[in-house]
């Protein structure tokens, strides 16, 4: 059995997300169904990573899948580009090592969170920013974000990723968490082990909120501390986020 | 009578050009539509510095209007863009000169065209830039784009706007044409003192020929010299092109 290991970019804009669900086109779905047509197979599942939401972007998601045989990796990197939308490209194909897994594999993850502040929206970020019409306190924001490092219990900052799913272990660590500030507004840059459900979408509502003064920094510590998703307040919208990169152990 | 000078940006993949014409949604139409209803006026005409063509973008078309009352700019500007589409923004209005012609007063103009290197597309610049397969020749790119600066008879590399369309002087003043490499690719940067119809999109599907080594330097001089539209190469892609900027007399 071989395992190949994908690295993928998306525009999210017109899918339902990653992940392959009824009634919606998915990036998995589009993926899958060109491979199934290359190699010849009635069904093969792509893992990825973890989904990714509907509108969400990923610049580095990563997924995998096996194959009993070995395949010409540049050519099926052509013929899948060349089958699938141009939204979504598939930048490298590598073989893995047999115990590789797109999902259980990693050990972080990297995100962008883009915040569009000109007074006017940039028709040209609509897409994949955030726009606040509202200014911001640099100094706040940095102050927030920097309260989300460290190893923490996200419950207050997790959805439950369907009614009835299993819970799982809340705490994560967050090696990194900086806003980077640019001429037309700030990208937030999240580095961690993992991140549980719209976690950073949560996040960026929650500083997003100290930013503009509608909430106090012992608010955010307070929520983090009640550990109930209740007490957070609304998730930055999805077009805004990025997902650039999975990390394995080398 | 008051004359309204507005600048406005525009993700041109969504619409036909800034021009109205029958059968196709124009930005021009957009626009007029939007400010008929808020203006309560059967018909108004909005005048642009030129028209780009279905696909090409802009950061700061120029367009004016007039009309017999004095508007409050800011809320003008609030309603245009509640109304219209978020592909299009009014960046600015302002009250100009009542001898002001967004056309004829035109005195210079900025273009950028994009052009995408990497060997596989990123999904994000699909609709913004011309992504090229072959590698280029930096060098050659850049002579090729010298023989464009200066005073010259355009002819060859202009395509008549319509059939039957009444010759104009093609004579124009090129101050720059210069390629800024980047690590995605290259942009070229076009400032003169007008451009005829399709001259940009011309003379980078010249440039790009002689960067991938199909056309010598010396062709693109006769081809000059030949005055024939017939002579030169394809156009390049409409989605590679921005209109940067619109100069006026200060």
């Amino acid at each position: 059995m071989f395992v190949y290991k994908m690295t993928i970019a998306y525009d999210g804009t017109a899918y339902s997300g990653w992940q392959v669900q009824p009634n919606a086109i998915s990036i998995q779905q589009i993926l899958q169904g060109a491979l199934q047509t290359i190699l010849r197979v009635p069904e093969i599942t792509i893992i990825g990573s973890g989904r990714t939401d509907a509108g969400v972007h990923a610049l580095g998601q990563v997924a995998h899948f096996r194959y009993a045989e070995e395949l010409n990796l540049g050519r099926l990197q052509l013929s899948l580009n060349g089958l699938i939308p141009a939204d979504i490209r598939i930048k490298k194909i590598e073989l893995a090592p047999s115990h590789f897994h797109a999902q259980y594999s990693a050990i972080g993850k990297e995100y962008h969170y883009h915040i569009h502040l000109e007074r006017v929206l940039d028709p040209f970020r609509r897409h994949y920013s955030w726009h606040l019409y509202t200014p911001i306190d640099k100094e706040l924001l940095l102050q927030a974000c920097q309260l989300f490092v460290g190893t923490h219990d996200f419950t207050s900052f997790a959805n439950e990723a369907h009614a009835g799913s299993a819970s799982r272990n809340p705490v994560r660590t967050i090696y990194r968490v900086d806003p980077i500030f640019t001429e037309e507004g700030v990208r937030i840059e999240f580095h961690g082990n993992g991140f549980l459900y719209k976690m950073v979408r949560n996040i960026v509502g929650a500083v997003a909120e100290v930013a503009t003064g509608k909430r106090s920094l012992k608010e955010i510590q307070e929520i983090f501390a009640a550990k109930d998703r209740r007490r957070a307040g609304l998730a930055a919208p999805p077009k805004g986020l990025f997902l650039v990169r999975v990390d394995y152990p080398t």
